[in-house]
């Protein structure tokens, strides 16, 4: 086999790095941004009665997902895509708009899989690096030349739980041309209780080139069974349909998922208990002298001003898992998911023993 | 937003065509080739164990799967990859594989994936008819040129059930130089019973450029889950894994298949089942002079020698949904899927009212 068998780009792909899974039960697990309260149960209710028809395929449209959301949103159901994650829409995106060699302008220090499909698709990242730990919506916009087609934006933003507030946000798009595609990346934003924080949706509406992708792996606590979605005008979901493999979202996910919409209690608890956790280790970690950021995702980004990794490991021998940040860029950080009271009581136990 | 604003590609590409499924519970689904007895019962019992951990992200590698299908097959854990159904290895395979321009061999008148990943990265697939309603893989190796670089065969063939015998395969394999990669698609293989079937692993084992793809979809009663692998050499699948998405199978899908592996009971049954099926359905065909093709798979294709789609909304009037083929460029075959007995009985009797 000659050594260009494969496409140039395979070469040049680094592996995902994904948070440690613990073996053993009495471990906590605090790397992934995990819900804390496990699944929906109005999610896992609805899962059990669709098992019996695991044999047969799945809607290949997501209709009955589609349809829930448009009516929690306020959109139109055209106007949603459902993928396997939100991962999948990224993908989908880059594999509908993305030529060889156009640009994607990508903040330093983020979620890696918008260069890994940047990347995919021949596309020429561009990395604008962080202000004071957050994304520079002026530099990103002065990054923009005559070959950028797509701009990933993060908000809250992964892993230092920043947002772009709604000013920040409109005059970004203000700079931004009609003919690139701005994608805003919004896992956690179910969990933010900013006042300021942009309601995207409305530039939707308004019929710009904005993207916004939201995820059931999060707030409602199906990380396990890969579902998410992408929000756009339908003149842009269109034209990803066309490259959506036909049945890319299983049986249960879509069930599942709507279940969770509607999982009232569930989700209030789950909004509630972080707004507490998050305080409470505000606190905490300020009497600990650990610097941190104020976060409006489900996670703290702290840092450590030390090894990283090493306290990776010495935090793990105490029975939490925490994300180091070194594959981020932030070799001194880590990122820790707010967890249940008894978490964090824990996390800041074992915080306690090792700085 | 101007004209160019997405892929060239994305203009040619057409709609997926799935089988029908019907909102009346009374009404026997033939259309999608799926397990008449449902998923596999040990599948079920571990999906509902494990859904109490749908918080937490898959295993990323699919391990313990990937153990069980390795000692299952007798091939090494690094020979497989595992994909959000068998579509997802073809999609990655290119991914991995294809560049702009390169010639892709597929057969006329099959499954529509092969070609839509091949338009996905921008490669040019070159149709070669059917000989007999048949893959014609002389005339496959014979369009090899320079630019080849992918063959996707399919065997048992999608959707007239033939099979390529082990002298063909090894034939047709000695034409193919090794900078080509062949493709086979062995979504049935499970199924069949023919005694020259070639045991493409064999040529895995000896590091030709083969990559076997098979799936839950079929035999295991999984289709609503997403799930299917590939088998080729390590050094082929650690190129496929740079391109995989972290998280692209589910937790539900990875135990239910290993369970599934296991459920000797069931998939006897089904095998069975399926033998039994089809000599009773060659029988009453060629009672009703209908033109049909032995099958190595759970399906039939019927030569109807009339219009398939009118005759797929008589048939589903009478209660029954097969597949018309016209999509497949077969306006007057459908395909109809080996079912239950009183499924096949209610077959037969609806068949030979609209005839």
């Amino acid at each position: 086999m000659s050594e260009d068998f494969v496409r140039p780009v395979i070469n040049e792909l680094k592996d995902y790095v994904p948070g440690k899974t613990p073996k053993d039960p009495g471990v906590i697990k605090l790397s992934s941004n995990e819900n804390p309260f496990g699944p929906s149960p109005k999610a896992l209710a609805a899962i059990t009665k669709e098992e019996k028809n695991l044999h047969i395929y799945p809607d290949q449209k997501s209709i009955l997902l589609r349809e829930a959301l448009a009516k929690t949103l306020g959109v139109a159901d055209s106007s949603i895509i459902i993928g396997n994650g939100s991962d999948e829409i990224m993908q989908l995106a880059a594999a509908t708009f993305l030529r060889p060699g156009e640009e994607i302008i990508i903040s330093e220090h983020t979620f890696s899989v918008y260069e890994f499909v940047a990347r995919i698709f021949d596309g020429k990242p561009v990395f604008v690096p962080l202000k004071n730990n957050e994304q520079d919506l002026e530099a990103m916009a002065k990054a923009i030349t005559r070959k950028t087609k797509m701009i990933f934006l993060c908000s809250p933003h992964n892993p230092t739980g920043s947002y772009i507030t709604m000013k920040q946000f409109n005059n970004f798009l203000e700079q931004v041309p009609d003919n690139v595609l701005v994608i805003i990346d919004e896992a956690y934003a179910e969990y933010n209780s900013a006042k300021d924080f942009p309601t995207s949706l409305k530039y939707i509406k308004e019929e710009r080139n904005v993207l916004v992708l939201r995820t059931f792996s999060k707030f409602y606590g199906l990380a396990g069974l890969r579902i998410g979605y992408g929000i756009a005008k339908p003149e842009l979901t269109g034209y990803m349909f066309r490259v959506k493999p036909p049945f890319n979202v299983n049986r249960l996910a879509q069930v599942g998922a709507v279940a969770a919409l509607e999982d009232k209690g569930f989700l209030t608890k789950t909004y509630q208990a972080n707004l507490e956790g998050k305080e409470y280790l505000y606190a905490e970690l300020d009497k600990l002298g650990l610097e941190h950021k104020k976060t409006e995702a489900n996670f703290i980004f702290i840092n450590l001003k030390r090894s990283a990794d090493e306290a990776f490991i010495e935090l793990m021998r105490q029975g939490v898992i925490i994300r180091p940040l070194t594959s981020f860029g932030f070799p001194e950080a880590i990122r820790v998911t707010i967890g249940t009271k008894e978490q964090n009581k824990k996390l800041v136990a074992v915080l306690s023993k090792i700085i």
